[in-house]
């Protein structure tokens, strides 16, 4: 299919990438207090641009923290926000309305000297664009803006209704874009998301993420004399909250990786066959992903499951840190008074965080040693998501990737949370496309982040065909 | 009987107690840089008063940190040093030669709100001395050379050969004096030593401590991948060093406080029927202990000793701090590349720190779980010790105390340890008596220290008394 978008957007991609370049420049770094006007600075820049193209409506919304960026466009056919059931006949010219995410902040730069370029200076080597937020996420967003700018300037109009919700925040937690949605405002209404932040499987290869594991982080503290104590003096009388701490997390999860809280797995919803199937054939080997990046001894887990299965489709329970305590060089002979540990435990469909909570705590009020007092509690929840890829909107992405790219698409899962995905299945009822085109080696919140150039193009050709497929 | 040296310490007293006060206001923190000039300004202030008194030889001995004290008097008849076995003829004239050991430096005096009044501006209150290092250890340190200022201003000599050695590094882990004892200068050559760091088991009950536990001190280091991987990611494929951590920790400890290495408790040498038969009839109650000591919700440990066994006559495993990983305040989704625990084990006579370590660190290897590679460092090491109450100058300290306090003495371990002792007994063979007149309500380490007015009094005077003993 010959696509005068796709035309318009090949005649002007040496601009495009110019324009990328310059949002680049912009050192958005969410974290840091002292770039809270670059955040702004970055906003503001993709609102002019996506009035100057000719979406509507273009604004920031302000949030506790960063703003949101906000745009429209709402005039093709049909009624905006009707479900996409109701509209199979597609011939009553019912057009659907798509809900652009992505993100404008970026991570820290630090470890700064282990970068080849500077992080804000965006320089282009061996194919790639070397920039902090290249790949995560302003390349991302600006193939989204290109692509609906090729499509306005080629067309007059878009074929389908869009609306587009960017965020400064998703590097900090994304506060604020949950509240906002969690407050359901007309603004987004829509039938489908498109989330530009995720990654193809491989190199040339077509990938849409359509599961997300879920996740409850987590606080377990351990308390057993009043103050410090020396380990001298009481040593074999006074209850040490870190060995109590041990012994509970040893309970928690066995040798082979298989978690021990009553009850855990029993809300699983396997992956089915074909999607088994469709991951054996997926290039991967197990033993590389070891070496390169993994780099342990062996790798671990329940051996019953292969490692993709065992990171996209099984609960995992880890440990991030244990403050308190003495913690400084040499030795200090105390019993400290308490332990904490930072505990989080992944879920993934058919689990809910609300169950795995009240099951972890239940448990481990359970078997907590005698002399400590132990308390749970919960810090963060994301719920697990999954995408039926037999969706409508799921079925025009695989048609025009597989244009585009010249080759089937895969559909994978991530063992990582993008809460925002499960916020739109929540609260709007509204399924994600998470049709993203970073590379697994583009240092995302590392040194030397790049975005390689031809997905970059490629990227804006996908989200063109994906919105004309869409709208047909 | 008669003392003409504790009637001058009667008589002197006003004055021993306004020079006390004057050494205290010195802030003496070994810990601190800032604080360096103080700890040479206290050993100075010592040694001058050494000499004052008629000690000779008084010099300060440097050390890589703060220096050692020194002062001898060795004007009694017989040979110094001759073994005190060889000289059970006293009739022959022989005197034995006593080595005072103390410390002068102090602990830091964090938190400094919780101080009633300023750490170095000594106060008496309620019967009591406050000030940072009056009990630990300026007052009994004091309350030597007074003993000494006592019999040398009464009697123009000493009834025995004397040195004394203080040290300026005990709260930051005595390197310099342990150094020094391990090259077993000349002059170190004593029969036994006089180590004034302790306290009474109960307000005006004189004790001798006779046993002491020895430690291993270790870090436990486990490293699982090559760098910190996100746990979205990688959770289930990738090993959890803090996870295999508490895993191995569990494997080290029971619930019931029961040490699981094999061969640990191999060698125990256990108390005598006679010295816990003493121990049943101390002044001490479990709850009581429980309530104001701990205050945990039940005290832990070997049910079948008691609690003064356990803390005394029992090795002991604890962590003290588990540094690595997470330990901010939220969420971070990290699987760290490696977690250290700080472990340590309190040894009690028979056991060695050699072998135990070896059995800890051969099996900790065995029992790694897959994934990550485990390393054992050894920290620091000290040496239990046991004083056999026999021996001819416990049965001098007691005749002494008995007479000052008119009361039996009670003979009690502790369960720290106190490396020097260790060092005393192995490079100098030499026994050591541990009488020290702290109480357990004085506060060392913790705000608002104390010293107990009578016992800096009965302290002067129970030393006066034991070197007129020992050298009868």
């Amino acid at each position: 299919m010959s696509s005068t978008a796709v035309a318009y957007a090949r005649q002007n991609h040496p601009r495009f990438l110019n324009e990328l370049k310059a949002l680049l420049r912009i050192p958005s770094v969410s974290t840091l207090p002292e770039h809270k006007g670059d955040c702004r600075r970055a906003a503001e820049v993709l609102a002019a641009e996506l009035t100057r193209i000719g979406m509507e409506h273009a604004r920031l919304i302000e949030t506790a923290g960063h703003p949101l960026v906000y745009a429209d466009w709402l005039h093709a056919a049909g009624k905006p926000g009707a479900p996409a059931s109701a509209a199979a006949d597609s011939s009553a010219g019912w057009k659907p309305t798509a809900l652009f995410y992505g993100h404008y902040d970026v991570q820290p730069t630090d470890p700064l000297d282990e970068w080849v370029s500077p992080p804000f200076e965006p320089e282009e080597r061996n194919g790639n664009l070397y920039a902090r937020g290249s790949a995560d996420d302003k390349g991302q967003v600006w193939a989204q803006v290109k692509g609906l700018e090729s499509l306005l300037a080629a067309n007059g109009k878009l074929p389908l209704n869009v609306r587009v919700l960017l965020e400064g925040e998703e590097e900090v937690g994304g506060e604020g874009i949950a509240r906002f949605v969690a407050s359901k405002p007309a603004e987004l209404k829509a039938d489908f998301a498109l989330v530009s932040d995720t990654e193809l499987f491989a190199p040339g290869l077509p990938t849409l993420c359509v599961g997300l594991r879920g996740m409850i982080y987590t606080e377990l503290e351990v308390r057993g004399a009043k103050s410090d104590l020396h380990s001298g003096m009481y040593g074999g009388a006074a209850p040490n909250p870190f060995v109590s701490l041990a012994q509970i997390l040893a309970k928690l999860k066995d040798e082979n990786g298989h978690i021990l809280i009553p009850g855990f797995y029993d809300d699983i919803i396997a992956p089915s066959p074909e999607e088994l199937a469709a991951w054996r054939s997926l290039p991967f080997d197990e033993e590389q992903y070891r070496i390169t990046e993994v780099g342990s001894r062996t790798l671990v887990g329940e051996a019953s499951y292969s490692v993709l299965e065992r990171t996209w489709a099984r609960p995992t329970l880890d440990v991030h840190g244990i403050p308190g305590g003495f913690t400084g060089a040499g030795a200090k002979t105390v019993i400290p008074a308490k332990a904490v540990a930072k505990v989080s435990m992944r879920l993934v469909p058919g689990m809910t965080t609300a169950k795995a909570f009240a099951l972890y705590k239940g448990f481990v009020e359970q078997i907590a040693p005698g002399g400590v007092d132990v308390e749970v509690r919960l810090i963060s929840a994301g719920e697990p998501c999954l995408i039926p890829v037999d969706n409508t909107y799921v079925r025009a992405a695989t048609r025009a990737l597989k244009e585009v790219w010249g080759k089937e698409t895969v559909f994978i899962r991530s063992g990582g949370s993008i809460p925002i995905v499960g916020d739109f299945d929540r609260h709007l009822g509204m399924p994600s496309v998470m049709m993203g085109f970073g590379l697994p080696d583009d240092n995302i919140h590392a040194p030397n982040e790049k975005f390689h150039l031809k997905n970059f193009e490629l990227g804006i050709e996908s989200i063109v065909r994906f919105l004309e497929e869409a709208g047909r």
